[in-house]
């Protein structure tokens, strides 16, 4: 269904409208209206490859590098993988409706803390039009509408889906509005929807750091921050010799270009000469380029030297930094200084140390003994990825469903009056 | 404890420095804390009411109200009340280490999501120096250190608070660096407050709409929105008289500068003969002003017409607005104009219509059949007040201990790793 309000300001208000009446959808409408806009983008694969490839056209044009070129990409298959994410987060449990606490007060008033949908979840991220789909599925998934505003390069596809996905809500009698973009007004868009708060609840950014910095400083409507991740391994000296290889480098290796990727391992003095070796031997075996401080470099080869800036460094890549620390204190206080707080582990085999290291590091997640990758929705059993957050206020680390819900509390009473 | 730093900056370092020595204290120690504050507070009474009596003379000589007096003064009984309500804020149960989740992954990775301290809590609020002990105590309580922005007119008062729990918590060998103020930097310290991203994790407001408009709108450190309250009831065709009456009086008239006290009471057209007369006539009889629309004047005495301004003010005073409207869809209609979504009741028998209010109003607390005065953190059994949030982050109405928490998680592994 084709978008006709005509500014941006129109279009958020029609999705607070349509707020309404999508926060009081049943489990089963929910779930059925992402599963007609799973089978809506299946039947619309031409149209949607046609609108990806004006992008791609335009980006080529434009110089687009290749990487973000095959980010931006939609073909046949990313458009079915597309729908099917969708029916995936359809069969996932109503987070709407729980009741989360429930009390009677002595004069008989009955209490109830349920969880209610935010009302409009709003959206800014980079040229992925997968991005478009999802947030939206997860958003109506929660009862919430939707308002996105995705990177100029991906304008013509977010167009097609949001048509598509549009289309698919009024086919089955739910208000289109609930599904709004902001993209055609380029950065006024974006500056709009930052501010538009009282039309809406939540602000979720999903992209690069700047891009999230961004939208948290210019940002009147509360943001959950999904932020960057600087991740630690901390190896002690008791740390056993597989276990800190086989968690360093799959927490390198698995996927490096992802936030819960590690980026710095830092060794303690007694543990060094005995595992600095083989843990870089066996990081290079796989590929990955280290950087070094000069302990390393003395205790393992082709090490590439560190600098100051190396630690504070997102690489997203087959690069990791080592560093040798003098103690516990001293890892606990580069993670202070470097740390995004996202996720840090420590592999060892003492476990006061570890519980030491579980309670005094100030991170989303914190592990002792497991690789830094477990931090991830999907690894934590909440069936979706609504993103990671690094922020401390109303959700930190991986955000299922339930994240993406407020509450309200019902007073049941009978003429109760406060004395 | 005096104060040595001499930026605000320095003072936010020495906070969240401290901050990580009080998030690790036990139940006990926070709660001997707390106690030794109070203690504190007590013996150094003469000098609280002395430094008070500093801010009350530049006050009358600057022409501070009678009324902003009042709520700067502090005498030796009400210096009592504030370390007595440090001792009811020790008594209460720490919010701290609460495991809020647990699993354990399919390899035996075992998750915990376990509550934590904020870190370091600011807050900016106005002239009352029993707010600085307040915050200063529930941010302790659950293990945060605290960066206190108070009104200038109560600048004496605070800083002598501050240097008395300062103290107290130097003489249990707690770092004192823990409570800070920002008051002696003017409104320089206010912005740097809420530009500490980084340092201050959290922001709480309390005071006027005016100045919590002001911190959400600057602040780039997440806000909890502590709101004002245009708080409505709606009066149904089924409502019994008594309840109606009763309700809407004492949603008035037992405490009306409070932000849960009903501000417009709407009642259904095919029920105003019945229930305006007596209901305006028992707010009458209780000293209320009655600002009513046309329907209402034509059916009550010595109402004052209301102006379309009424239905969008805060009255504070024994003020009420009411107005007939032809159904509840219009008093729905009427909520979502001029509500700040803070506490709404309706007065009804009919149980469906109850339910509809309850599933459609969108608010904090949303009632039936109960007063609004019921909105309050001691009436929900959480034992302290640190606001009644009106915003859906984090949290949403009456606020206890565990809403100045955040969480992590804890994995605890044998080197597993991620397939």
């Amino acid at each position: 269904m084709t978008v006709t309000a005509t500014t941006a300001r129109e279009r958020m208000l029609l999705a607070k409208d349509a707020s309404r009446s999508i926060g009081l959808l049943s489990d089963v409408e929910k779930a059925d209206a992402l599963r007609a806009i799973a089978d809506a983008i299946d039947a619309a694969v031409t149209e949607i490859v046609a609108a990806n490839a004006e992008d791609l056209e335009r980006g080529r044009a434009d110089g687009l590098t290749e990487g973000l070129q095959d980010r931006l990409r939609l073909d046949a298959s990313r458009v079915g993988s597309l729908a099917s994410a969708v029916r995936d987060v359809a069969d996932l449990p109503d987070p709407v409706g729980r009741v989360l606490d429930e009390r009677t007060l002595p004069g008989g008033v009955h209490l109830q803390k349920v969880s209610v949908p935010f009302g409009v979840v709003g959206s800014i991220y980079e040229a992925r039009p997968n991005v478009t789909v999802d947030i939206a599925a997860l958003a109506l998934r929660s009862g919430n509408a939707v308002v996105l505003r995705g990177g100029t390069a991906a304008q013509s596809s977010n167009a097609e889906l949001v048509r598509v996905m549009r289309g698919a809500l009024a086919g089955r009698g739910i208000d289109p509005e609930a599904i709004q973009t902001v993209d055609d007004f380029g950065r006024d868009g974006a500056r709009e929807l930052m501010q538009a708060r009282g039309l809406v609840d939540v602000l979720v950014p999903r992209g690069s750091a700047q891009l999230i910095e961004t939208v948290v400083t210019e940002s009147s409507v509360p943001v959950i921050e999904t932020g960057a991740g600087i991740v630690h391994i901390v190896i002690d000296s008791t740390a056993p010799l597989e276990w800190a290889r086989d968690i360093v480098v799959n927490a390198k290796v698995q996927r490096p270009s992802v936030c819960n990727a590690v980026e710095t391992v830092l060794v303690l003095r007694d543990a060094a000469d005995r595992l600095v070796p083989p843990v870089v031997e066996a990081l290079q075996d796989a590929g990955v380029t280290v950087h070094g401080d000069q302990a390393t470099q003395a205790l393992a080869h082709d090490v590439v030297p560190a600098t100051d800036a190396d630690w504070a460094i997102e690489h997203m890549s087959l690069d990791v930094s080592v560093r040798v620390v003098d103690d516990l204190d001293a890892a606990l206080d580069h993670i202070r200084t470097y740390s995004t707080q996202h996720t840090e582990s420590i592999v060892t085999a003492d476990e006061a140390r570890a519980e030491r290291f579980l309670a005094e590091v100030d991170s989303a997640v914190v592990m002792a003994n497991a690789s830094t990758r477990f931090t991830d929705g999907g690894e934590f059993g909440f069936g979706a990825e609504v993103g990671i957050s690094t922020q401390k206020l109303h959700a930190r680390g991986p955000m299922g469903l339930p994240e993406l819900t407020s509450t309200k509390w019902l007073a049941r009473g009978a003429g109760q009056i406060r004395r």
